[in-house]
């Protein structure tokens, strides 16, 4: 009997979701949103909300809390008092954005918490929403494209001997490496910034369309992009973290990886690159191992101890020619609207470093799209 | 000006970050615990809480809500109250629960929210939290082993002409696929069940650390196993979904999978099972392409409209010299504590259907531990 009864419903579930879909096939209209605005593409399926307007650039937001005393929006650095209508809904509509991916935070009062419509991303150490701000031409080496080849991003456990523990990855191999089985391929490390993670630069940086796009036009030559965690992950068993990222970086990802893939192990094929934090550990797994690496990029992340840049970095800047001579390419990036490193990049230059490249973002600040760019100008560099 | 003070800002954090890891290296304590927890693992970077037992199979939850009038936890059907302590830190501890992983949410002032330190997981429909409830030897199939050969989970976006819209899957490669470059293999499609998505068998069903040792053992072969989503995503741009599932797998995903991969593109070396949903999903699609798929099976997912399961589906059963002839396997499986088929298996089995395996999880509901348990029951039985 109790069997019949859930039998009952669960075909009774399994009709209700056809329907759905079967409406949503006879092609009905699902909840008009304001003109202008559309679902943004970091909503979870079927969420209508967060809308975002790529005209004015705005997002809307709503909530369903008919118990909340008081209900904001966390935008950008700016709080939003939301209105809540008869049935509980509380809305907004946010000042224009920059383009790209923000973190965002409802707060319900008083506590900060997530829009179980949008995906989740790792922010900040710990879950976070996240809302994508569509823009015009600009956008498309960011978005999916169907006319070229796709490479395929693999997540990968690898066995971290400092660490103790098996360590996650992510690894972009670029769509001719199945049909290449002969050829080997140069090795980009891209780490991510403080508060993120490994899936930072697929999910938040879109990496793999970028890479797709720049290998498709012949701008940047089929490489394999390796994300690590730039965070020294511990076993929940302990949750003590042992070693130095630097170390595990260069002392078992690097062999893990060369033993994997059908990499080129010579440094003349290596190149590294991180953002904020991750360019802070680029400085160091590079100027720590010269004799692995000969491309590097730090995208708003060359931070100097002290002012003096020349003697920084434990005097690897200090002979000129030495390092002009090891190091192919030093990329230096920065948004226009954060900390600029322009002054050091001068004073590096004056001294007699040549093979820096220096990019700025115009009008973007500590952000992805500031990344997005940076990753953008700089792998066309590399390995040429 | 403002940039050297940026920089000493960064520099502070940089070093506070440094600092942090230092202390951690050097062997200091995190936040201690009560005897017997530890962090779940299911928890983000650094996170403490949740804390699980193992020996009780009981939760600790603690949530920082200092201006919030009422917080719960609901966690597997039952909402507790969580108790405030003058620093407005929320906590509670859990009944026992059935070991594996249960979706949970935390409940501000009436609204069901995350907790941002677990990962996010997508069940029901939208971003939900998690907990992986740790148990003895039992779990040994579905936890990682550094002392196996492991497989590599791909991420890719394939173009679906019926849907109109690039579609996400994850795709399952055993360890040896690179290093036997002539060999070809046979393809698993595997589905989740209603409000997950085409993560859920990876990142719930922890499925790469089932294959891997079930294929290590020489338990099962070497095979692809392909992640599908079952919902009709749709451009963000439309949200409009066109197209019916079960002919966007058969008619734009199998064709994708055999001209990417080295795949064995004959009935024999197809199968296709799912979970709940995804089981009827499974019944749908194999069923109305018998020529292509030889393998099949339902996880919690036999449902059968109406009570004559022999003449059901439009009549497959009803030939069952027919359907024995076409159909290598029909596993099916449930756990002991939901909606159990066995009065149809046995009805079926009476009317002369010969190849089914009838699979019962003891102890289990519809829940992911009966899930993990079929996977690991069904793997070994196909391509054989």
């Amino acid at each position: 009997m109790k069997n019949t009864f859930l039998l009952i419903i669960a075909v009774l579930i399994s009709s209700m979701v056809s329907a759905q879909f079967a409406g949503m096939m006879r092609g009905q209209k699902p909840e008009p949103l304001p003109e202008g605005f559309k679902p943004a593409s970091t909503n979870t399926f079927l969420a209508r909300y967060p809308a975002v307007n790529a005209e004015t650039r705005q997002a809307m937001f709503k909530v369903v809390a008919p118990t909340a005393q008081d209900v904001k929006l966390d935008l950008a650095g700016k709080k939003y008092d939301m209105t809540k209508d008869t049935s509980g809904v509380w809305t907004c509509t946010s000042d224009p954005q920059v383009v790209g991916f923000h973190y965002y935070a409802i707060i319900i009062d008083g506590v900060a918490v997530m829009d179980r419509n949008t995906e989740a991303f790792f922010g900040s150490n710990w879950e976070s929403s996240g809302i994508e701000i569509p823009e015009g031409p600009e956008g498309d080496y960011y978005r999916f494209n169907n006319d070229i080849p796709h490479g395929q991003i693999r997540s990968i456990y690898y066995w971290s001997e400092i660490n103790g523990i098996e360590r996650h990855i992510n690894v972009y191999i670029p769509a001719e490496y199945e049909q290449e089985p002969d050829k080997k391929y140069p090795v980009l490390y891209l780490v991510h910034g403080w508060g993120e993670d490994e899936n930072g630069w697929s999910n938040q940086g879109h990496m793999a369309n970028i890479m797709d796009g720049l290998i498709a036009a012949g701008k940047a030559v089929p490489m394999i992009v390796v994300m690590p965690s730039g965070d020294i992950k511990t076993n929940s068993d302990v949750r003590e973290a042992s070693g130095d990222v630097t170390e595990i970086y260069a002392k078992n990802l690097v062999p893990y990886i060369d033993k994997t893939f059908r990499t080129y192990t010579d440094r003349e094929h290596r190149a590294m690159a991180g953002l904020s934090r991750g360019g802070f550990q680029t400085t160091r797994t590079v100027f720590g191992n010269m004799d692995m690496f000969a491309w590097m990029g730090t995208f708003s992340g060359f931070f100097v101890r002290g002012n003096d840049v020349v003697n920084a970095f434990d005097g690897v800047f200090k002979d000129a020619g030495a390092f002009n001579k090891k190091m192919n390419l030093f990329f230096i990036s920065t948004g226009t609207e954060e900390r600029n490193p322009k002054e050091h990049v001068e004073t590096l230059k004056a001294h007699g470093i040549t093979n820096i490249v220096f990019h700025e973002s115009q009008g973007t600040a500590h952000e992805w799209l500031t990344w997005r760019r940076a990753l953008n100008e700089f792998a066309p560099l590399i390995f040429k």
